[in-house]
């Protein structure tokens, strides 16, 4: 038995559920869940996730996705389809703090999240030993002013055919348009701040200055906008007066490490949506 | 157009979704949400909850429950049928504590919960006021040791035909098992803990005395096993060594109000199934 | 037996808790708790408050008063004192929306929080009843652009002198700087986000534009730079792609009111200190 | 400057803080901060953290202690000092499970918790990797229902010089009375549960089958009735129908990770003082 997961997202009409489980029922697949969103039941944009399994022997692959391909042109549906056996490749990006990419090798290792690394790039040669140590290939990929847009295609050459999509754990450095068009999948990044507040840099000196009561860490997919590109997950923590600027690092530190973890989750479960700024999230 | 919401449940089998969507989508209902789960895709129950809307005129209905009716039958599935302009009928049980039936007088006069409330009773007069300033019929039905079972009977007689399910808002009296049997619907209950911890009497001095860094109330539905019943929604909150037992009460009763908002607006809604000890409770 | 409050400020040194614990304690003062906070104890400000119970024969309130001039003086401080059976009088301004202003009356009504309330002010006559059902006064001061001026003085005339502190429980209007430099006491504000972000109108509607998975309500003091002023509370909630607009805008009036009610409790209690943009609040 | 850290205890009584603050203010010491707390100021137990700066040549330390005891004897008061030049020595106790240890060693590692680990000790062999590549030294004492006695011999000859307290990072051996009297110093244990909810055994499992919406995990002191010492810390989390034992088993890892590190840190802080089944935890 194999599992397959298929995302599907179109303008909302009549019967697009009937549809898609019909499909599935009469080729003997077995939907283990299912889950819907429609922006507007009258007129608005319509996502589906499914889960099922089938028989190869009795439904293989290659007549199923022909047959999604019809269905998707018939209701005019951009679709993903995703089998379980195969994981997601993530490729991750750090500079020099190491707390995400910690964060993210123990979850891997113990299994928590099921993608594969191909290896972990950094502009700075620090965290070789920590990547290194949990069998993870490192690239150490300075960058300058000078050297950016070679650096960058360095990274696109290294990326672009060995993986599915990339995190930005906490890597400090901006990625150029030319960048994301020629990567065209998608790019995770971290921000430790809860967006849209504190956009840019330096968000826990202003949230301290700030004196706001609360703070947190933001997953989003990122866009050539700084910061703005669509949430994926927020995680939040209160804090007090007594909170100095210090105290708010090392605790957004572990915010990151958790809305990060639940973002590169959801990613590899196939269970994120993007639907313009908005994200839809179906739950675990 | 009408809406309506349809709960089943059954064991599990392929095709499930299929069947129900089908029907639904050759009638001219159309699918506002879908939501499912399953105990286990491969041999477990199956939970379904579907929000639809449909034409009166094309399909009245009596045809529409027979049609159902026969779905069920096929598939061996328990089904409820609700209708969404026709909220359902809330009885409130309080005693002295007005805090959870301030909360429930508010959302419900604004809007935020969707039911008719026939009427308050109590075994005590102090919150005729409240109740009748709302425009609630209130009926003082006290209760002693001897008249028990007598005024056991005059609530059922009050109930019975008038309401759609209870709840027991700080409600200090045990319901005995022939008023259960008796009325025979859900009774919904408030407890003044994040249960099975401190079950019984006296939570927050025991919570207090304890040492717990963590109170929470409960929202369950009432079976003869007190404080056993299906827990449908829990709300908690940290508090600290700084917390006396009457800090704990006030920061508690807060939590009851939420927690019992929150399971009487997800029963209102029809997002509420029973799976023995468990409940599946679909997200707003 | 009496109990006092008294807050202080001024810049770290050595000895002022001793100073102020010694000239409690040989006036046969006894502290009920006291809380400090320095921002940097080598140069910063230091920020203290003291609960304490005296007896009046022992020690008369002028006498009291005069020595902790004395010593505010030696210490160059600012101070104020509190006593406890002297509750605030919080005069409350509200619009249309009435979530808030329910929210409070129960408060004040179940002795949750300890002001005495002077009147309710509204530029619309819609809460008039809900005011006086609790017995509080109300006055409508209707507002236009041509009369603003005018009605701020109205405010001005009513608050002056029977008030303590204002709260916008939902008030729709800017206060102008006037009004303000006028008052000359404490406003607390509540807004509809979790400010820094969504900053001004409609941040329910940005926020679900914006896609955030958290919304928030925070309650601050008033300045002359909207929505900038120091916060006192922040309440947030995760929400998902599956809350509307109109759903975040109804979670949201309950994270409005627990933070609201905070932001009050703290305040009416003397446990809130300002540093310029930052506060103190000490816990309860 | 050598910065010190007293917790005191002892009947409530007017002019404790005037006492201490006084002492250490005519000896040059300058507080950084103080914290207090009083379970009833007319009669009750007083708690208190004072954290100061000296000049060890202006106030030596062993005059600074002979202070310290005069006073502690006036007030008839226990109290333990510490320098924060001399961070805890701690213990770690586990068995097969990792990501307590993972967890610990992180934060050990990038400066979150000022401990020395001078040892990890399992009754199984698997985690000494894991131990040794963070430069730990690791003992495997294998235990069996024969040899427990030896063990907790051997255990009690490793830890009583070299350790200052112990934490049972998931242990899942019980410690004996003669172990817990021999030692004689503070153990500090994690349970899978939110206490006193689910004690013992299986503590998921049981979750699962009642149905609750809130998990949750529990750092405790370790006294000889199990799962019934004193609670330092919890930490919870909301679950659905949707959560399986197996995600609540990886959810409740977290919540064991965090609630055990704020034990830590706490402790490793000298900000806890035990009170019977009650702790006093001063915020960091």
């Amino acid at each position: 038995m194999k599992t397959a997961v298929i995302l599907i997202q179109c303008d909302d009409r009549p019967g697009i559920v009937a549809r898609i489980s019909d499909f599935i029922y009469r080729n003997s697949g077995n939907m283990i869940s299912a889950d819907q969103y429609s922006s507007d039941p009258k007129g608005g944009r319509f996502f589906m996730r499914v889960a099922f399994y089938f028989d190869e022997k009795r439904w293989p692959v290659e007549k199923l996705e022909k047959g999604f391909d019809a269905i998707a042109d018939e209701i005019e549906a951009g679709y993903s389809l995703h089998y379980t056996d195969r994981p997601l490749r993530m490729g991750v990006l750090v500079s020099k703090a190491d707390h995400c990419l910690y964060d993210i090798l123990y979850r891997y290792k113990s299994g928590q999240i099921h993608v594969e690394i191909p290896f972990v790039v950094s502009n700075h040669p620090d965290l070789r030993d920590l990547a290194e140590s949990h069998g993870i290939q490192f690239y150490h990929l300075p960058v300058s002013p000078d050297t950016k847009k070679e650096q960058q295609q360095q990274l696109l050459e290294l990326s672009r055919e060995t993986t599915d999509f990339l995190v930005l754990a906490r890597y400090m450095q901006i990625l150029d348009r030319s960048f994301l068009d020629g990567y065209a999948k998608d790019v995770i990044n971290i921000h430790h701040s809860f967006l849209p507040s504190f956009k840019g840099a330096y968000p826990y000196r202003r949230a301290y200055e700030r004196g706001v009561k609360v703070i947190g860490a933001t997953a989003h997919f990122v866009t050539e906008d700084l910061d703005e590109g669509p949430i994926i997950e927020q995680i939040v923590e209160k804090v007090t007066h007594r909170d100095s600027e210090a105290d708010l690092k090392q605790k957004g530190q572990n915010l990151e490490n958790r809305a990060l973890a639940g973002a590169i989750g959801a990613y590899a479960e196939h269970r994120i949506l993007r639907d313009g700024l908005r994200t839809i999230v179906f739950h675990s």
